[in-house]
């Protein structure tokens, strides 16, 4: 819901760009072209939206360079349209403020340190020698175990767990559900039996971090699992012991990284994807949605490895040979030693 | 554990079906064939069952039409049997009573309007201006938003998060862990970093619909992520912010659904898939379980996409060829061109 | 953190092994051979990691009979220098001790049977007739249905979900997020619409089994899902119902394994893989990370079923021919016809 009104006027002294148009229209909030109404505010960055564009209610438009002239109604102008729709759209819809202290019904231990600026939710738990920041908010029901470390700004959604000793950044959003720190898997085989090996080391999450619904990150056998500033992480993904990953690297939902993959900066990993463990991806690598990577990575590219999906009746008929494509290849080199000329000859 | 005990005859009565036997015939429980005792009913539905249908020690027996005189037992004729069933377990194992009521240490504020036959579990958080309907069960430790609704009759299991502005409908079931309504996975490139686009949608879930253990469900960016009536989603299935899925679609375990993507009606998604962003699957779509679907489908049928198993020797030598498949039709060409005829001719 | 220091003196009398060195020798914690200091006992199990024993800081080294002379440092010499390590760091690093009592916020049903020496973390809530065992710790915000049985000298991590009924043994770890006996997912079509079978069977878990963070496990359709004794389930792992798993056999992250599956002991099922319903996988059998097993295995060995990854523009090139291949092999067919002869003539 939004905030209050704001004028186009306000928008681009706030935001910058140039208006085009009556600096007193007001908007009241953010819409797509076709959802908009006369209150919104909307953004252009993609020719095949065009029939959109001339439809569309809203009040005004954000627009790039190239199309200052689509559009008749008042609009900004501005290099990257999509960027400054994100900060209109903060800036018309704050998130709700909560108030700082602690809620009665919160347990929190005698030794933490809350600052008075921070909120603790209710039925939250935050144990010994914790530490939350400045304005951090920790929702209902969040744990927190003993030394643990948040920063300032940082926002957790209900039901987050840090496991004890996690370090935390600021201006952090972790989503319920998330589970940070628990016990890698590390197991030594015993007689048939495994030996559980204690994971002593801890996750250390750096600033500027977001985290989904329910992800899980383990913390380090003995060093420590690291999630380096600017990271982005959607739900559902696991990231396993002794995991480092770079500086503003996304990683889209349901994705796994096994443990003691390094992961480079600046890349971009598809959702579904699973990474083996013990391997290195390089800076600026992307993964695409459903490949499994089963080692390092050392260019960056974008790198798929998906089965075409096709009709079962096809699928039954195409895929079956693939357990032969070895004889077939035998097959053509017999054929081509049999006299015919090779490709290219 | 069974209620009370119901005879065939009663049973009949309530649910329908032609009974041949004694209508005095007592059951307490339902059970497989193999694992029924003189007090339970069970069903035989598969002629490959016809073994286990002759040692079963059951009391009577759900059968079809065209096995009426498989059994000399009790039984209960009926077109569908495995539904009938399912509506005998119903009545004979009904779900624990739950008083209505608001738990002591619940936290509901006080402008949320709880039904008199809701029932608001222990340490339950509901926030500001969420309305619950009758009958309604809101487990232990579930976190509802501001302005949450949730309609009558539906049962939240421990432990679910329902993010400010959710709306669910009536008659549907969440099992624990879930969380609807966190941010969808939107960010602008900044010069390297990576922006937040405020996800300002919502998510709305209509009647009848179950979700599963840790399920996901993300908030629309600008409009909202909607699940239809009827829709049954499994464990851990991750959906994304502006998807919508249709009445009457099942999506199976582990499966992730990314971002705007629309599926039909009556489709049914396999476990462990997943589906690209943006995607359209036509009504009635069979999707295997591990497929990747990379694009839109149109026509409904059944697709897959899944590499087959091998053991790891024969994999190996097989699909390291993959890599040069494109070589290896043009050497197909090469020998076709040199004067062998292609197939059919 | 270390809770006191060991002798390399005390380290052999308490878990074997030969000293060869100084017997005073003290240390503190367990390191890798690159992060060792002074303090640290580190092992050397790998040859390819010579360059690190040499450089180590460490005061102590676990080795294998083969690397006994590999450094001049005091060494412990023992057949399984992992195994040991994991018992040294059990003892250099002891889980936080937790006092047995419940907590004042917890809610505890007054039939429920806890015993004097187990714990019951802050907001906790068990249900009638639950029973914990002496020496179990039931984290904060865990919630426990009725009838739950919970053995000894178990430790439940922050907000895991016992449903009603779920059996859990003795020296089990569940990890925080853990759901246990959710539904399972059966549902009767019923003239479009889905009829919801009850789910009246049970969880039941041996003893010594960690299930890790966000694991779903479903209670079964009629009869049980079984747990065997030993076994090690990593994060966000899901089981579906009447599936059992065998004895010591691990599952790693994000695995998902459908409906009434049968997995034998000693198996290793490898991250991310996906195991359709209603088939049976011999003891012993090893999947890869990645791999859908789409039918019973009779028989133990490795199995692969990935799509080798590569640069998009080869995997594009490549990929396209897997929808022609049942005609690439006729073609070739049809050459081998034409007169050429096939392999190994």
């Amino acid at each position: 819901m939004a905030a209050r009104r704001y004028t186009l006027g306000e928008l681009v002294r706030l935001l910058g760009g140039e208006l085009r148009g009556d600096p007193a229209v007001e908007v009241a909030r953010v819409a797509t072209l076709q959802g908009a109404g006369p209150d919104a505010i909307s953004f252009f960055h993609r020719a095949d939206y065009a029939a959109e564009l001339q439809a569309t209610a809203a009040a005004a438009v954000i627009v790039g360079p190239p199309h200052e002239a689509a559009t008749a109604k008042p609009r900004i102008v501005t290099d990257n349209p999509y960027l400054y729709f994100a900060r209109a759209a903060a800036l018309l819809h704050p998130a709700e403020a909560v108030a700082p202290g602690v809620a009665a019904s919160a347990i929190v231990d005698a030794t933490a340190r809350i600052d008075p600026a921070a909120s603790i939710g209710p039925h939250a738990v935050v144990g010994p020698h914790a530490a939350v920041g400045a304005g951090t908010v920790i929702g209902a029901g969040c744990v927190l175990g003993s030394h643990v470390q948040v920063g300032a700004q940082t926002l957790l959604y209900a039901r987050v767990v840090l496991y004890e000793r996690t370090v935390l950044g600021s201006r952090c959003i972790v989503h319920s559900g998330a589970v940070i720190g628990s016990d890698g898997f590390g197991f030594a085989p015993d007689g048939g039996r495994w030996a559980k090996i204690p994971q002593i080391g801890a996750v250390v999450i750096g600033d500027d971090v977001e985290l989904g619904a329910n992800v899980t990150i383990d913390r380090g056998a003995i060093d420590d699992t690291v999630i380096e500033d600017g990271v982005k992480i959607d739900n559902q993904v696991q990231v396993a012991h002794n995991c480092r990953i770079g500086a503003h690297t996304v990683v889209a939902g349901c994705a796994g990284i096994a443990g003691s993959t390094v992961i480079g900066k600046h890349c971009i990993i598809g959702g579904a994807a699973n990474l083996a463990g013990h391997i290195t991806i390089a800076d600026g690598t992307v993964v695409a949605g459903g490949t499994s990577i089963t080692r390092s990575i050392r260019q960056a590219d974008t790198y798929v490895g998906v089965f075409p999906f096709d009709r079962r009746k096809e699928w039954l008929r195409n895929s079956a040979h693939l357990r032969h494509l070895d004889d077939l290849v035998r097959r053509i080199a017999a054929l081509e030693r049999a006299g015919a000329p090779r490709a290219g000859n």
